[in-house]
């Protein structure tokens, strides 16, 4: 193998890949990036075994030569040391050529590095996923519907299911569902899927999730989720994404959801926000983060206390109550969580009474939705 | 005490004493922050015994109101809680109000705080330093000095001596020296001080010369530093910083300072540090991160490798060598240290053979200096 590239294209793809190499492993090829160049281009890979990310190096972008093939060939080399050497090279071009025993060299201006590389074929092949479970999402919508659902995920693994987020789609209608059994998030969009399609109890790990979500651009080009057995493959502009799902059936949410409420608070986002931020600096960790609200007619106050610390309250009387006065406290970490995915001005809180979970949810639109479990107070 | 204060001025002097916090303490009243409140305005401080830090808010800066003080007092506050609340608090000014048994109120908008504070006497006083030993230097020169010297200061507390910067002073000439017994950097200006004045073997903690670094203004301001037996005050605008000094006789380092060489070699600093950078990629920590450097008349050749990884090496021509040829070794830590503190574009390296330590110097200016010890190879 031996290739000329732009080093500015080879840094940008190293860094797409390298979310997928794996930290800790006994595996030494996993460490590497596999480089694969054809008359094409140059193909880069990397995999942890849990993810998996390719993403292709065209040889012309328009009229600029990024990647000329000078011979065809393929090579494992460790993800570190090429990122590092890539990145510090002083020239704008890169050259790698494999000589015998995947011995490497580097070449950039009068630098010259021997790297010792690994036999590409003792790399795992990504998966061939391929199947008729396939639809396409906006990325920045994508991106929206990870932000929105994938911090809700359950960090203990007593429970698999619960460390990913659930997804489903019917009727060209795609859901995101997350939970730890304190709360939960969910959150719905029409895509582009066939009238007939239906997908059910599909669960992404939640750090999958957060990779794939930082892969995503913010526009809005169209990804192609093809959904197979025990694999999702997202296929983005020149970078594909896989990752292995969590096995397992995900409770059912639909009964959990309240459907009527005794009191309905309407808020200004950000100013619930910003109090509830103030009253949680006073709440300790180890006590849930305790935040009381106290809702009444003409305004809701927030406020907390520590016995060591101190206490504070805050009043916010731009408010619209319907239905029962009522007290309440949250574990506030829950409430702010939501508070900073919602992206509407106002929102509309409605409870049940202080011992049942209470939903937050943009008024006149049900397409995002947080269940918050309450914490008993005396 | 009572006062009105706007808020963003009392963020920026909380920040600016809180370097001086103690994080890790038993005595409680360390934690906190002391304000007190006078006709003249307020002040805040705080000290971990090592440094101390006291900054001033007057209630005027020129037409505007900064501190309104309704009723004079003194209280000591978690320096934690009281940063978290004024920096989230939603309003433009804050009411700090203290109640019986040291209960401190503290008021932005609708937002209400009761803080358990803590008894002012408690607080120790900072020094009383004065004495005749005292100079004067530009902020931003004192500024340099200590990011030229203090990075070369040991980390390794069985000589407490070199855990420091040594400073000394003589016909108005400030001198900083520090070394690990590796390597060794010196830095000299002149400074506004009577002819007559001398200071020697004046031993300033690394570390609290760091955070005097951070809290020091990019202005050639004049601040005064104050010498006294065991403390030095530096006195800044409107901040009074102190730091204990090391006991203690530190090192003659005139005598190590070679005065003739055998090898001369003029190089560009940016050059150098570049090729040093990438070659140091490939050099192993627990290997003192080994460099060789090979000086020929035509040129110079930084080359590493390690068994694992590989090799790598690299030629500058566009260099000047009298003297002799020369090959040497050194960890390429403190080359790069050295390195990036050097402001010229070229550099002057001094060698007298590859087991004596090396000087870097700036062409044509003695006030920088650094001394490197090499590593022995085979």
């Amino acid at each position: 193998m031996k290739i000329l590239i732009q080093r500015q294209s080879l840094v940008q793809a190293i860094q797409h890949v390298q979310k997928a190499v794996s930290g800790k492993t006994t595996i030494p090829v996993l460490t590497g990036i596999k480089i694969v160049a054809t008359k094409e281009g140059l193909s880069l890979t990397a995999t942890d075994l849990e993810i998996g990310i390719e993403t292709r190096l065209p040889t012309h972008i328009e009229e600029d030569q990024i990647v000329q093939v000078i011979e065809e060939g393929a090579i494992v080399l460790s993800a570190k040391f090429l990122s590092d050497i890539v990145r510090k090279l002083p020239s704008q071009q890169v050259e790698i050529e494999v000589k015998q025993n995947y011995l490497t060299i580097i070449r950039g201006g009068k630098s010259e590095y021997n790297l010792h590389g690994l036999d590409h074929e003792e790399f795992p092949r990504l998966p061939q996923v391929s199947g008729n479970q396939v639809f396409s999402v906006q990325s920045d919508l994508l991106k929206d519907m990870i932000r929105q659902t994938s911090f809700a995920v359950s960090n203990e693994e007593i429970r698999p299911v619960l460390t990913g987020v659930m997804f489903s789609l019917r009727k060209g209608s795609l859901k995101f569902v997350a939970t730890d059994s304190h709360r939960l998030a969910t959150r719905e969009a029409a895509v582009e899927a066939s009238e007939d399609l239906e997908i059910h109890n599909v669960i992404i790990p939640g750090k999958s999730l957060n990779e794939l979500g930082r892969l995503l651009s913010d526009d809005s080009s169209l990804v192609d989720l093809v959904v197979a057995d025990n694999q999702v493959l997202v296929q983005m502009d020149k970078t594909q994404f896989y990752t292995r799902l969590i096995d397992g059936q995900y409770p059912d949410i639909s009964r959990i959801i309240p459907s009527n409420f005794k009191t309905g608070l309407t808020v200004k986002t950000k100013e619930l926000q910003g109090a509830v931020e103030r009253a949680s600096l006073i709440a300790k960790e180890h006590e849930n983060n305790l935040v009381r609200l106290n809702i009444k007619i003409g305004g809701i106050e927030i406020s907390s206390n520590s016995p060591d610390v101190g206490k504070v309250s805050e009043s916010i009387e731009d408010v619209s109550v319907t239905g029962d006065e009522l007290l309440i406290a949250f574990n506030s970490k829950f409430m702010l969580d939501a508070l900073r995915v919602i992206d509407s001005e106002d929102l509309l809180i409605e409870f049940t009474g202080s011992m049942s979970p209470f939903l937050v949810k943009i008024p006149d639109n049900p397409n995002c939705l947080h269940l918050i479990l309450p914490v008993r107070i005396y």
